[in-house]
């Protein structure tokens, strides 16, 4: 039998996967539990099943398929990604995750045959958010974190309820909660990077040391709304100009703190916003994020305290509301070291970086030993039908964590 | 027969004419050619007859009542406002100018008998363009400047013609145009300031001495949407960061160019505007505003090269897009020193000051001497219901008014 050509099947793949969704954008809109995303979970169960990786669902649709180890059987080396996508997203978002882990354990078995200790493929059922104003839905049952009321009422935009959707599609809410199972000793994750730091740094692969923690915050300035033609700058409570001063200023201060920071402020609304009118109020938002939390705490700390200053100095009201705030996640630095080493032999490329983008792998990282590789997004795009990786990086992404799978599942010491 | 009790004859009269248009906020809705635009002339119409002003509609409904001369007939002093309002607006804005003139010549007829030259009270049909998207109808047809087929198709929000609302109200498109009456040979508006500076000076009358022009804009900065958690500032084309640094720049510049400048960016709109993206485009307005020409040309041209080195600098795209230009327009100063002369001798504290906002008065003066003269807004709230002026105050305005018209129409040498 000759080898797997990673490029051409991960192509094939990635295809074959993204049809199950495909969208009048020309991108995927695969969403919790409904026909596509059922038809997409079924149609991998059964490429498993073929490929002698068997496989099952757990009570609310998460896919697993274990390739046994012959040696340590209650040992699993866990991998794969979310199935779903956000409305209008790309093929690759979530799905090159799953389809990275099938391909690199069918090459493993091919090449190798049984491992010692047990590869366990998962197709998680939901990570975005994007049916239900809930995320992290499928990881968050794998490690038994979600309360089966906290599903309770929430609805998707069309009205239907999160518990009916979820019959509709053959599951229900989990009656037991074992925690992460407990035969998984490493968990991988491929994805793709969705930002452009690998493209313009001429990279092949990424290998995620940390996934960042955010803040994010809703901002309310307050002023007076007054005619603009008849009121003289003197005599102005102008709520824009002090927001104008405070989003130059987190930007200064983000660069002036220096990477891995970054601070945005993403959507700004001055009211009444007419052209006339000196803004009376003003709403903005703003995301930090940061691989360390005491960075995140000093720089909000500071721009807290900065927003309130330039407010006052301003004679206006402020309202600074925190409605976001997940620590950082570290990754084990032993699977970090063992998949540079992989990059190395292979003479790819890489990189070690965080990601900037929350994953499943944060959910399992604080229970389990997680690493995630990261292969470029072309101009940094995802959730979006331009989202795109050359198959050729995309085959060396299924490499890597092949290889790496390897030095964890067949390998004696670990 | 006692003198006439202004402070009470004039609260009356603004809550009666008040009462045509009255709305659910508590305010006026009274809009061209509605049905309580109607009734509200018609009664003017009958209260000027009533008082022995002789009036008549030209044929798109400005309405004029003319106070006979006995020695100058074919001399006017013109005085008046525009009898609509905004949507959701208040008792004030036009209406107490029409009303102010009314109570003004029925007060020196009680007093003086009949003037020298004539005095003619004008009830503007429309000068705030909030029903159909045309602001100055009344004065612009005054002055003959209207061409029938400029409001051809233009339709109100519920999608009546404005030729339609015209026909139902009574009236129609002007057949003539013999320019503004040749008889006109000085105009004066009494209004409210619609700002704050009478109120925070503690002065009860601005005698208006230049009405600003103003340029305003629209603004697009184009630059690259990239995921807030994975794109390092490094490498962001943030155009909601450029724009706070052009308003940043704006204000600045506008306070350091000093008064009567002003400078607004009243609305801005960040593209995608979600919290965890960084904005690849934002539009805004700029609204600028001096009695010089040259000021508004010096400032805007230094605000557009300024916003393009933001730009550039950032490597970010921008249209500038100028879509108002008017000019300022200034008073006669001849007008402006009588009723000076007035307010010192009435011993009331006044100031000669310039209009921020709009009014008929900008049509008239290039053709005929004119002025204007202000009285307090309750913190510089107009266009609300909430719009109020303290009837003392009102009360001064028409006095001011009177004595001025006096010093004009009952004088031999004007």
């Amino acid at each position: 039998m000759s080898e797997i050509n990673l490029e051409t099947e991960i192509a094939e793949l990635v295809e074959w996967l993204g049809a199950f969704g495909a969208d009048s954008q020309g991108g995927v809109s695969r969403l919790l539990y409904d026909e596509s995303w059922v038809q997409a979970q079924e149609a991998l169960r059964a490429r498993f099943d073929e490929s002698g990786f068997s496989a099952r669902y757990d009570e609310v649709g998460n896919l697993f398929a274990k390739f046994e180890g012959t040696k340590y059987k209650d040992e699993t080396i866990a991998t794969g990604s979310h199935v779903d996508s956000v409305k209008f997203g790309g093929k690759l978002d979530g799905a090159y995750g799953v389809l990275a882990s099938f391909l690199a354990t069918k090459y493993l078995k091919e090449k190798y045959g049984e491992p010692l200790r047990n590869i366990e493929i998962v197709s998680i059922a939901e990570e975005e958010g994007s049916r239900f104003p809930f995320t992290f839905w499928g990881s968050q049952n794998i490690v038994g974190k979600v309360d089966a009321n906290e599903i309770k009422g929430i609805k998707d935009n069309d009205g239907v309820l999160f518990e009916d959707a979820m019959k509709q599609a053959g599951f229900g809410v989990k009656t037991t909660n074992d925690g992460i199972p407990s035969d998984w000793k490493k968990w991988l994750e491929v994805h793709i990077e969705q930002g452009a730091v690998l493209e313009i740094e001429k990279l092949q692969v990424g290998v995620v040391q940390h996934i960042a923690g955010q803040r994010r915050y809703t901002v309310e300035i307050t002023g007076e709304a007054n005619h603009a033609g008849t009121t003289p700058m003197k005599y102005r409570k102008d709520a824009g100009v002090a927001t104008a001063e405070i989003i130059n200023n987190i930007h200064k201060n983000a660069v002036e703190h220096g990477e891995p920071l970054v601070a945005t402020v993403g959507s700004v609304e001055f009211t009444p916003g007419t052209v006339n009118v000196v803004p009376g109020r003003s709403n903005f938002s703003i995301d930090v994020r940061h691989t360390q939390k005491e960075d995140i705490i000093s720089f909000t700390e500071n721009m807290e305290k900065m927003m309130k200053d330039v407010a006052e100095k301003a004679g206006l009201g402020i309202e600074i509301n925190l409605y976001m705030d997940e620590d950082p996640v570290p990754m084990s630095q032993d699977i970090v070291d063992v998949i540079s080493k992989q990059c190395e032999e292979l003479k790819l490329n890489y990189k070690v970086m965080h990601s900037g983008a929350g994953h499943d792998t944060q959910r399992f990282a604080p229970l389990v030993p997680s690493a995630m590789i990261f292969v470029p997004s072309r101009a940094g795009i995802s959730h979006n039908p331009a989202e795109y990786t050359d198959p050729k990086e995309l085959a060396e992404g299924v490499r890597v964590l092949a290889h790496s799978l390897y030095e964890l599942a067949y390998k004696e010491e670990i």
